[in-house]
């Protein structure tokens, strides 16, 4: 087997996941490379090297630009901060590598739209980790979608809640904060939570025709953790907004990191004629689903354990009733962009799609400054 | 509308929940007498006054022979404590009355055979009120058996769990205790809440073979509310078996007093070949339903909200989503044994299926206490 | 002890809801007056009559003039269509009559702002029948707030969400229907739904300051019950909007009557900064409690199940475990609105409590005309 | 780091999960050994090496004595049926190697006691692969329990409920089907899922005194898949038992492969005198929690979703909210090895533990045979 040579940017969070993605895959997937950890790179020379240690990397580097220069990497995974992600993107297209990059796609739209048009001009493989369309509960949520079990579609309803910035003790900028730091993050909930939401919404109700939103900074202050200095904070706490999507349906969307009892309670429910759905990150194996055309007397929602065969990517896991977890969302990303690139049709969401969110998120925003209802521009 | 005059014996919990039947039965379903609260009747007259005043109950008696001679009363409920169910009921009987008593029938088969024989051979209505078959979503559940959905029964598994006996200084006998006061309640929890799990299950799912039990007291000694002594406690505070059923499934029922959390979590599951229902008093508008012959990718548990006009009892009171309690279960119970009577055919559960329960607790106490498996006498 | 003549407009479901808590409340609950079911008064006289018989109405109106023209009546319950609730309740109290009211309140801000003068101005007694506040579980959420265990709020999140008007040959207007017809109902699901979830919020959480709003009408022509004509529809199917709340939280809020599965899903989470709360009518029983300064590890959402003697009006009722239902929220607003009368403190909601909350669901429909953000008057 | 090789026997569902736990372990736990996949070994040549290639082994063995032969292997890891278990491990420990063994630990009684003799007169590290103790929610129990937050027990509950051979046309024996084959498996459902609940019952609540059992074969002949006939079925199909405890703690177990509705459902719940807790393995992250001490009016079951840093296991994967899944038991169960190994102190459940729970099933089965309370003898 050919092998794919991984270039992975960043040892955080995400290029945890990643990394453990990309050494998981061939034990589950039938994948037609052999996919080998070649380089990791971080600006932190000890810490690349432990990560690369712990994870079996190759080699290291501590320069993007090194590491995109070298002619043994096939693909760079961009896991760095937001605010480093245009710039990768763009240098990696222009050395015709193929580029995976963490969500949200850019600090703005402006920047979203470059790195669209070097991937598309460059004609490299792309993708953006908006990973929870992989969670087979939620992929199944589509194919039922797809299959017009629904109906028409009268309501869509999103939120992502989380509680871990409500204490004003938690400082700005830095590692594992960097998310409270507008000129690192670009946003606050927005771009973070939110867009999680509006790209599974995109991909299984369509486009969004306009908003109208709300936002607030609970805490107005926070030291920076770089600085040590207690700086203004310019991220968004808290987003909400109205929405009209292009099939007639209407939304409500919301994201906070003020919810207490909430660790990372991303949930969706979507209302059809026919039938309605509803799912929750906090019990991702279940799907909830409600049949109208169900016989009277024994018409409920039905709590769907997604742990069958013949569910999505299940069959290739454990047995029936033997859950998955988080991780293997990734798992399914990385099977399914290898598909692609062999098919030559590639994977959703592809950087297209990433800038078709960030639009999103972008009109969100807008909208929480002027108080007006915004059109969304299409990808 | 031909008056139908009601001699209650009792003015506790279940004095009230009999009376409030009675009093509502007629505004929410077509009854053809006209119930009048004629008389209540208890020891204590003072009390037995109040809550003759607070029920509209025009008349008050302190002895439960002088209510049963009087010619002004059609039916006799009994209410009162387990010891004397059986002499009352006699009594009734002989003198021509409609009898309805409480559950469990009596302190042992014996009573209850004698009680039945009565009641048949007086030839007046007569009912146990096993309360909960009457419960909509339970009532559900029945019609579902009776249409065959669950196919060949597998398995019943029943608990009823409580946790107000835990402290050593819940005393026993009096009002409120006289369930821990064997000379009263006859046995523990095998009595109280056992019965319950046993009649609906032999509704549902037919005649008990055998079993094999095993009991517990906890709290060997508790204080005497009546004598204020330390006196050995005679009731069982816990009581689990197995049992064979007659179409050859097996089961497992447990009821406690013991289990800290519940309050009256009384469940009930069955497990068919191609369905399975379950059941929790808790939760009382549900009824969790599976069919495996639901399309295999969304197949589930259907948690069904049991309220609309065409599930059982739910047109005669409100509108669909809302929620009727407890209560209700009694008053379903008058509308259907009014109904019994009025067709000539009576509602059960009648003291012979009462019987049929009492034989069951028979055998669990019996076998409990020989360790032997101990199989189970048909009413 | 001294009666209390209520005369009763309308016999549909609110009259049914209405007589029921008028009959029970003195089962259950210490009141100063007996309640005399006196005359039951609706156009239709036979309907009337039978509704009278169903619930032991001693008299029979057919204009509601001549009820509030008799000396033998003291209280008028409102239990009409919403177009006639203003003329009626400003006759009853220039009468001197205590006055009931159905909600919401009025079909305007305009017309419920007299009605407040009015009953203000004969300092007679009223009352809004927005019964949700008396679940048990709605009055411990509130009870919980006031001990200020959740601390500062952030979130205030409501929906109310039903499915039966999804089919369009559902009609509007006439009995059963007339929430569908704008010039009976004044509006759709805001007037309807949302108004109960706003009833609640100001309670709980204080006052809104402004909202931003969308409304949508899926089925635009339906046919008329009265007239059989097709007729354009005027109210909303559904409604959404997003809000600041005085306290600084933010909240949305949506209602319809398009989202499949759901028959009355009335839902509220509030988050605080140390705790939260959610609650939902289908499990009316149910509060659901986070409370962040439990034992990290075993920090978690508790399902309290609202039934102990220590609980709100549970004292009252059977024993812990057993469930009440809908109907019991009349019930205790009974009870209280007894209490009030008792002490000279009227109790909640008022006609003036009633207009608060006509003054919100009036900004929402003109925020979802206009698209602009909309500021909430105060009552 | 010290290489440490490992040579696996079995490519089938628990192969693949061992496998995978050790590939995992050292990317997300610290361990003092070079986990090196050295030998995959398995009676068909060409499914062992598509195994193998998948996995990473370095190399292949048909023959089991000669992979236990090599000197290149420290590890021997029994993932075969359960017929040979105990034949590979005597020559395991006889070699020095160390021991994993899939659970159930032997096919009876007599042949686990000769492997625990085996082993400790070896002094080679030993475990049993009962995996449950390791999911983080079930550690937290464990962890809960040992603080003393229960107090004294009395009840524990478990079952574990499946329904994929409902179907009289599944086949007993071959591949996937070897657990309906007495001769390969040993019994049925009580080796297989009730050995499970057994082991974490005695982790738990310590020893069972003794047992009352029922056990059923529904269907009585299956096709053998590897003769191609029809032959009776020697296992059980279901299995139920009553149970006192060392502690005094009376207990209800129950497996069957015949509960329509449940693919893996495997549930326990303890109750103390102060607090009780709940855990199902189909929602594998949350713990029910209920503490009698909290607050009265907000006591209730709390919905612990085991996922945050301070909770077992937990701090090694993602971030608060995230889950893990099944094979993630297997990981914990690896890292706890090893650092047993590393510390002298072998990590529970050693082949003494297996022993402890084949005791218990011995007994379950010869109560089913004789239908007497039967003592469980001590490990």
């Amino acid at each position: 087997m050919k092998p794919l040579n991984i270039g992975m940017i960043g040892y955080g969070f995400m290029g945890r996941a990643h990394s453990n993605a990309f050494r998981k895959v061939g034990n589950f997937f039938p994948i037609d490379r052999r996919i080998v950890l070649k380089a990791a790179c971080g600006r932190d020379g000890a810490k690349t090297q432990a990560f690369a240690h712990t994870w079996g990397y190759e080699s290291v580097e501590t320069d993007w630009r090194a590491l995109i220069a070298r002619d043994d990497i096939d693909l760079i995974d961009i896991a760095a901060t937001n605010n480093v992600h245009a710039e990768i993107a763009l240098a990696a297209a222009r050395a015709g590598k193929m580029v995976l990059c963490e969500k949200p796609l850019a600090m703005n739209p402006a920047e979203a739209l470059k790195m669209v048009k070097a991937v598309e001009k460059a004609k490299v493989p792309n993708m953006v980790w908006y990973n929870y369309r992989r969670v087979p509960a939620v992929t199944l949520a589509k194919q039922l979608i797809d299959e017009g079990r629904l109906g028409k579609i009268f309501h869509y309803r999103a939120k992502f809640l989380q509680d871990w910035t409500i204490s004003a003790d938690v400082p700005q900028g830095g590692q594992g904060t960097w998310r409270l730091d507008a000129a690192v993050a670009g946003s606050g909930v927005t771009g973070d939570l939110l867009a999680h939401c509006i790209d599974t919404a995109l991909w299984l109700n369509g486009g969004i025709k306009e908003v109208t939103a709300m936002t607030e900074t609970f805490v107005k202050e926070r030291q920076h953790a770089l600085t040590g200095k207690k700086q203004k904070v310019g991220i968004d706490d808290a987003s909400a907004f109205l929405a009209r999507f292009r099939n007639g349906s209407l939304a409500t969307f919301e994201a906070t990191r003020y919810a207490r009892g909430h660790k990372a309670l991303y949930t969706f429910e979507i209302n059809g004629e026919h039938a309605s759905i509803f799912w929750d990150l906090h019990d991702l194996h279940r799907l909830q689903y409600f049949d109208h055309r169900d016989d009277g007397v024994i018409r409920g929602w039905r709590s769907i354990h997604v742990s069958d065969g013949d569910q999505p990517y299940m069959k290739n896991w454990w047995v029936p009733g033997l859950q998955i977890g988080y991780e293997h969302s990734f798992v399914h990303q990385v099977a399914d962009f290898l598909a692609g690139v062999a098919s030559g049709q590639l994977a959703a969401p592809t950087f297209r799609d990433g800038l078709a969110t960030d639009y999103v998120t972008d009109a969100v925003l807008k909208s929480a400054r002027s108080g007006q209802w915004t059109k969304v521009k299409s990808a």
